[in-house]
């Protein structure tokens, strides 16, 4: 937090504590919304949030409350009037009034939509039928919209009119009569044109356009590259439905890094800040993984029980050298399943780069084999041998133990790019097959190896 | 890549071929510049990419070529005649155009520069000055400003005249005859008030602004925040020096979230994509964190050199137990290293509150590994024992290997979360300290702590 925020956040503090109510709301409506929802949050009791709520101008009230976060909303709207809730829930834009209903238990959800605006109610009903990753669900329904004999003047008109309620006027869609989406015409070009130039000459009629159901994160990977500040959401028939807007989509592109970041750590998803997870929950995210894992090393412990012994014999100084073959595996399949996890969320690898990709990283895995192997065997020849005085460090035995050092890294590139490419086209998350799901498959077939090359090699 | 597109490449590719070229012309300017780029990238030969650029309506050309990947650019440059470059560059935002410049050799700066405008150039000149992380070096300087006392009307008057040039006009700026910024004002708020309103009655004064040396990816993520389209960058004295806007700053939080997971990964951060870069730099990017984490294993052979004797003693079997171990004490490090990485980089955590982090998951890593310790005393007992047969895994050895199991994740975890805290502290970065770097150091402490645990019950 900057420091800026902490003076602002001690100014609210000692105007609210010492009841200089006057002074507070004045300084209240030059404040960004979302840093009153913080302070709400973090520095008030629950019972002071809603006094302090009460406080806030008329027009900043429902945009305070969408920035909180979905316990300070809860338990604002238990202590919220009837119209008190009605005022707030009409205040805002369908799609956060969407996102506010979606976080609330049953009754809470019910006592809202009895207290909303009848016609808001239904289109409400309406946003919450689609799926959670929709384009639908992170779409609103109040824009702009002319018909293409409309000239600029009687454009800029009608946005003086509905604009207000708009979550964008900037970008506005042109339809037809029966609502099908003819064309797309910004502010910038209005204002840039004369005031009687009709809008079908200036508007652009090859319009990008997504469906309702289109993948929520295409959808904002879209925005992002043609930089757009809104994109068109149509349904099945070419009708205009609502738009998505880039702040809704920079929302969801952070969402689903984190996500991805997660599920590579081999967690499960949680939307919710850190600090304000339970301690269940948490644990909920981060036990299966942790179990199936740990299971799944059973095969490496079958096979250092299955070659012990053979390995003992050989020399003990071996098993030393499990650690460092297992972990140096991992991370190099590591590396190379989350660049290719990554490269394929941002769209820059498909299924058909299969075999370049794999090329690629073949030729990469002998570069870092070979650098790997070199350095192996000197460090176990000058550090564990001459340095530390493990004289069974032998040059044969240290050769040995690079060669599967290279025949392991080599191994775990290729398991590395390809679980990720074949999880995509079987519709898995890609995410999955990141380091931790990596290391347990690469552990047991690099131990394989190097007991094999051991025992072919030294005994 | 949609099937739209895919139909749309094959159309391009046809016409071209053919040298259809008004049709081909046609069919571009109803084309988006990035699906342009990418289709001259990945469908084009070094020589056809300049003749298929030269086909591009005026208009479209620099939008094409910005969207174009740095290696294209530069071959294109060198095609251009002088007169060419000169279109393009000029016709493009300050900032594209530096973006541009920061990925050229040499003496294709020099060209650039040499052909742009002289009141350009000195403006490229200044933005390339900025340190390559600050908000400087991605903003522009095309904006719109106003003074306080002009009208609404003027104001418009203004961005017909001025707005062409502008990255964006929906949020103008308005300053004082020093140029400090005193107000914003969005075309938004000058549509629904009255024509012949004054500025400084409109415009809202409580202005959030950033310095230019600020870090980038914070003000990234403040325009998020805060949902704005554009952010003012001021220099120390409070001039207006230029405009962030939201389109760069997604760009932005998509290179840290990529750059982020790559360090987690134990990768050097490289910006292009995976398929653009060549195995060297691939091979580059990897070998450091894999060498210096493969060296760093030398401590943990050292300790099982040292302790080996004395558990085979005790029981073979206790050695099958080491992979299991490291692999779920680096499991379970790792998921709170990148959770406390992740809530760092999206603001949710700061140093202050370390005891808050470490509280919390010590609770959860106690829940974890009371469920894991017993998870993996049945496994052994029925798996291992009764199903594979390994006699030596009794109750008492299940139990040391579960008590050891237990007393590692807790550790684990520790680990896990003081790290990136006291990473940031220093200012390392957080996203360092993932799974790999983790990995190695919980290997060894959870080793020692196995041998030292076994020996103690069992010895």
């Amino acid at each position: 937090m900057t420091e800026e925020l902490l003076k602002l956040f001690e100014q609210l503090e000692e105007l609210f504590v010492n009841k200089k109510y006057n002074e507070l709301k004045a300084l209240l409506s030059d404040t960004e919304p979302a840093d009153i929802a913080k302070f709400i949050e973090d520095n008030l009791e629950e019972i002071d949030q809603i006094r302090f709520f009460r406080l806030l101008p008329k027009d900043l009230a429902s945009d305070v409350f969408i920035e909180t976060d979905s316990d300070t909303q809860e338990a604002l709207i238990k202590a919220f009037t009837d119209k008190e809730l009605k005022a707030v829930i009409d205040d805002m834009f369908l799609d956060d009034a969407v996102d506010v209903i979606e976080e609330m238990p049953a009754n809470v959800v019910k006592r809202i939509l009895k207290n909303s605006d009848p016609q808001n109610r239904q289109q409400i009903n309406e946003l919450l039928e689609y799926p959670d990753d929709s384009a639908g669900s992170i779409m609103t329904t109040e824009f702009v919209s002319f018909s293409a004999d409309m000239t600029v003047e009687q454009g800029f008109d009608k946005i003086r009119k509905t604009g207000i309620n708009s979550e964008t006027i900037y970008t506005c869609y042109v339809t037809d009569n029966r609502k099908h989406l003819i064309g797309v015409v910004t502010v910038k070009e209005m204002l840039l044109a004369g005031k009687t130039d009709v809008l079908r000459d200036i508007m652009d009629d090859s319009v990008i356009t997504v469906e309702t159901l289109d993948d929520k994160e295409q959808v904002a990977m879209m925005l992002s590259k043609y930089d757009f500040l809104a994109l068109p959401v149509v349904d099945r028939e070419g009708c205009l439905v609502g738009i998505v807007t880039v702040d809704d989509a920079v929302d969801v592109l952070q969402e689903e890094a984190t996500e991805d970041i997660q599920k590579m750590a081999a967690i499960l998803p949680n939307e919710k800040p850190y600090l304000k997870q339970s301690i269940w929950s948490i644990w909920k995210a981060r036990v299966p993984w942790l179990l199936l894992l740990m299971v799944s090393a059973t095969f490496t412990g079958l096979i250092l029980n299955t070659y012990e012994a053979s390995l003992s014999d050989i020399s003990t100084v071996l098993i030393a050298c499990v650690p460092m073959l297992m972990d140096t595996g991992g991370n190099a399949g590591g590396q190379a399943s989350v660049t290719i996890i990554r490269s394929i969320a941002l769209g820059d690898i498909e299924f058909k780069d299969l075999f370049k990709v794999l090329w690629k990283e073949i030729r990469v895995s002998i570069l870092l084999a070979a650098t790997l192997a070199v350095a192996c065997f000197v460090k176990l020849t000058l550090i564990d041998n001459l340095l530390f005085g493990y004289k069974d460090y032998t040059p044969l035995l240290c050769l040995t133990v690079s060669l599967a050092l290279f025949v392991t890294i080599i191994m775990a590139k290729i398991v590395g790019c390809l679980l990720p490419m074949f999880a995509k086209k079987i519709k898995l998350d890609p995410a999955v097959m990141a380091s931790p799901f990596i290391t347990t498959i690469v552990d047991a077939l690099s131990l394989m190896l190097f007991c094999a090359i051991s025992i072919a090699i030294l005994g």
